[in-house]
């Protein structure tokens, strides 16, 4: 049994809390506290479960005191009492932080909210767990981008891949957030094309060629990607659906199980009885998924609350260098949150939906 | 230790699959199985969970076969298997299955869907388990209603209350629907005033005066209720927030906590780790309750997906009549489903808004 | 032929340009032109429709001037050209326009976002049109104490008002904001009973009995208010339908013509060729009316975006006093806006449905 | 002058009712009567607003009656009355009434619900309105292949077009919808890549090499299209722009004038007075368009009530053969209904954003 690396997680949010609660479930991890400023039901709750709450200022002390938060302490005693940090801070605030954390000698991961050039290494386990070994600080990618590479990762581990265009439908806010920060029966487009996902993706796997556009639609949870994929050579439904499954954290759904839209994989989670009812997988539709020549064309679905979830667990042991294998950090990582290679089962492959061939007879002259 | 119960559950949709857990969370309890017609994720996923699947239908049976569900066998062995069977099954489909189960001598429960006529008896534990003791059958009654009959009796046994007028602000449909069944961007009223929430609940507690109406919003979870009481006598704020917490099954929940909205709520039982995320509780708003005089004004959220789960393990007790003690059967369902008075600590009553005595100063002449 | 009021608008968002459109139609009143401070595309319409744009500030002046926005003058010019400006901009900002209103002897108009006290006058038109005579300022209060103010206005009129008390379910946003400022999947109750719309039709007739709880809904246009009201004596349906159709701007709608929900109307408006889909009128469904002895019970639905339209352009004659009578303004406001008194025609008047005889025999003994 | 064309329409829904009010709107046109079997609000609407009203079966014909709607007759005296039927009923019933409009001797529109088969022909107006020349039907393609084939066809009259590859964002069901037609919270993948819309554009345009997906999102208006399009040659941003606004129909639209998501665009129509708040043009971002070596990609928004509107009068005038020239249809059409090539002026044509340049650096080795 390897040593117990002590953990701290710096901001209590909706990434924060998973967090605590996945190095809790870790056998070579403690979770040490968490810190946040906040001082409503969600670091109540926190302190009710018998999660040791730090306060990430002293103002913010002063305001969980008075709110009847019972304290293990400020920021700066935690850091003294963790090997890693995982900052899950508000986007451009984890920044600010990282001084901070180097003070104290403590390794760092941020999130997918921070740039690149933060930490100069962006993390998704599978691709590059081996580069972060030992590294005093990492990026866990967005849960969008972090989707991204798992599927294209697979396809180029594959020798698949040629070039990958995908088009992003984001959920517009999180499912607890009450205080205007949604949209309303509308799509919001982003502001330019490519959006940061596909150059994001390549901070990760420098030499994807892929361009992602990305609007956000009026719904709080789960993004849906669609992707047109250039392969090197054709391969038939089968190959691509093995590919996939060949990858962690990728799991096959399909259409003719009932699952048919983001909020059933939501219902499913429940109905498995995963904690808080994430969905650390990507969700990919194997009967949907259509090969044509060299070109492939798939959809899934991501739990954008929970899919870095894992990834930000394997940044822990890499960092701290623990286990020196991906492979063998997957797997416990995915052992112990209950990761699948396949939601349904018995796992019937779909064959080629025939209107599929039908509606490739192509054009027609 | 008294006698195992043996349980089964016919229709396993948002309802059924809660009762089944419910059920298996009992000591005194066992969950036979479930029956159902349908052959997708949500009984495959029973049945990975290791509850025996029974067809409802014999075409029913084929289907489910076909699509590689492991059956335990039909409706018909079931029903020979349990001392009480719990049916879920959609409105008006459970009225054609009375005589089914009479034929095999169970005990039947069934939901609010049906109509009072069905059994001659409607279920809320805490105002009327006496008299569903030894009975063949009863009828939950529905989410809005169970909640409806929660607090106006709390009043009620405080002596408290004159009249009640409601207005329910329904969810659309339930979170995992995908085909069509909702409303979007609108509100929708009910045709008629009253709505049948107010007389259904007089189904429960005859000598109630309540006269409700409803409207279905834009969303799809939990309903928001809003209360006008004119009370027997003037009252404390402090005196109305006892007389609810003495009422099972009802909890208070504070803005100054953060919890602001129906999604709140919601976010706060997965944060306290329940099964699917489930509130058993009506959750009553302390601070916006107001009382004026002999009025009392309130409003509180309820889970429509949750909120008739424990009355219906109660109603299972007193049918077979293990437990004669309605109060004694609340005890054990709410401990084994981990049910609360209040969700958040420390409970700091808050004082009467200071707005509140200026609002009502009243007309001005 | 009277002589002709000289108009301006500051603020030109969702009221300001319906009042500027408003003004334009009236035969005894010119739009001058209209002043703000953003340079998109609003404002570019504004300009080819041939309408004279002026800068609220200097700053704002540059940068409409650099988006190509030909401009008439600033708004100090506009001041020195009107007789009244009707101030549209958000909320709390009219406030602050006071003093230069006052320093170009201009009278203003300002909306419900500012408080009564700012001019000490709260207005709707068939209210209190007299009392805003000759006045430098009036208020037109909010969408929500509009509509409230008009329809317990008619009962009281009629002699039948002892108190009312009412839920609003509100719209969370505009429908053409995108930039986070809405709610979703959730329904946000107000911090504080009563809600601010009671009180404030209190500053419009000071001795209204009245009560209000409100909440926001996840819908992006129109209100739905439901009332429960005290009568002073027995009544039947019939006569309160006629006290609401003798009150100007409310219009009967019928569930029975096909219109069952919030956006039944919004259909209906553009059916009807209203300009931007405007609903003036308080739309009150007259078939879930239902009267129950001296208790009355309610609902109807309100356009946010247009119901104080018409009360803004009687502000202006009221504070000319270029009309005495209010009832002559109002009429020719809704000529000149097409106003009706019914919706559907013909009108066949609903009889008290059935189901509501048999609703209320009421509590069982 | 020429010979005025007499139209009727049969089915006075989203489409139908939009389609009488253009061809009313035409010098050269004649609205003869719409039918239908409907008698809520839509018809009664129609009726006060002077048009002559059929019912489409006996049986409606009483019910219609029975409502209080003044008929002009039955669908067969209409069809004995016009030159040109627009079928515009729910998809798929049109094909049932082919036979009876063939009878009368009348010449048939379908629309994009029914197949290809039913007539052969599939219409776009700049596409293919000579084939359509003097038949006695066509189809009118529906509101998502109507936008592809319009900007498809841009590129392809520009030479410029090689392959594309979309992806289609629709609406969930129309704004008035109340009753259970809508999905809530998620996003809704359609069964099967290719969607349907890439084949129906090839019943158009043969020769098109395209391949569409789809998703329902969670809103009522407006679909939102991305599309990936391999260019014949590398070819600069301002000659895209060039080729799309020569074609007909598609107006450039910007962010930065404000035009940033799909409700923007609804509420820009209604600024600009639009009945109905209709935009028949797909309105394309000028500023989000963007060129990378050979590669495209754009995005556009359509209204899904109205865009099929003009295509519908310019097929009346095709099949009748009144008018030999497409383009001269198409100028009139457009004039009638103030068709606009830009929607914001000054058309301050966007510099490629300095950020793609950047973001295209491509992959790093």
């Amino acid at each position: 049994m390897d040593q117990t690396i002590r953990v701290g997680v710096n901001g209590y949010g909706v990434i924060g809390k998973r967090v605590a609660d996945a190095v809790t479930a870790q056998q070579d991890m403690e979770l040490v506290g968490v810190s946040d400023v906040i001082s409503d039901y969600r670091l109540t709750t926190a302190v009710c479960r018998g999660i040791p709450v730090y306060a990430s200022t002293t103002e913010g002390a002063a305001a969980m005191r008075s709110a009847g938060i019972t304290l293990a302490g400020e920021l700066h005693q935690l850091l003294d009492a963790v090997d890693v940090i995982v900052d899950c801070t508000p986007a451009k605030i984890g920044a600010s932080n990282l001084e901070h954390y180097r003070a104290h000698g403590v390794k760092a991961i941020f999130q997918g909210g921070e740039k690149h050039a933060l930490t100069g290494h962006s993390f998704v386990a599978h691709a590059n767990y081996a580069t972060a070994l030992g590294r005093d600080t990492t990026r866990v990618v967005s849960c969008n981008t972090t989707a991204t590479v798992r599927t294209l990762t697979a396809l180029k581990d594959a020798g698949l891949l040629a070039k990958a265009r995908g088009v992003l439908i984001r959920r517009a806010t999180d499912p607890w957030e009450s205080d205007h920060s949604g949209i309303m029966n509308t799509v919001v487009p982003e502001a330019a094309i490519p959006s940061h996902q596909g150059p994001d993706a390549q901070t990760v796997v420098p030499d994807l060629d892929v361009v992602t556009m990305a609007a956000k639609g009026s719904h709080t949870q789960n993004h849906l990607h669609y992707w047109t994929v250039e392969l090197t050579r054709p391969a038939a439904q089968e190959e691509i659906l093995d590919a996939l499954e060949a990858m962690p954290r990728i799991a096959l759904v399909r259409r003719a199980d009932g699952i048919v839209a983001l909020n059933s994989t939501i219902e499913l989670m429940r109905d498995l009885g995963r904690p808080r009812g994430d969905m650390y997988e990507v969700a990919v539709w194997a009967d949907i998924l259509t090969v044509h020549g060299t070109e492939l064309f798939y959809t899934y679905t991501v739990d954008n609350q929970a899919v870095v979830i894992p990834e930000n667990i394997d940044a822990i042991r890499a960092l701290t260098g623990t286990v020196r294998d991906g492979a063998e950090s997957i797997r416990r990582t995915d052992a112990a949150l209950g990761v699948r290679a396949e939601f349904l089962t018995p796992a019937q492959r779909p064959v080629g939906a025939q209107t599929t061939a039908h509606a490739f007879e192509g054009p027609r002259s």
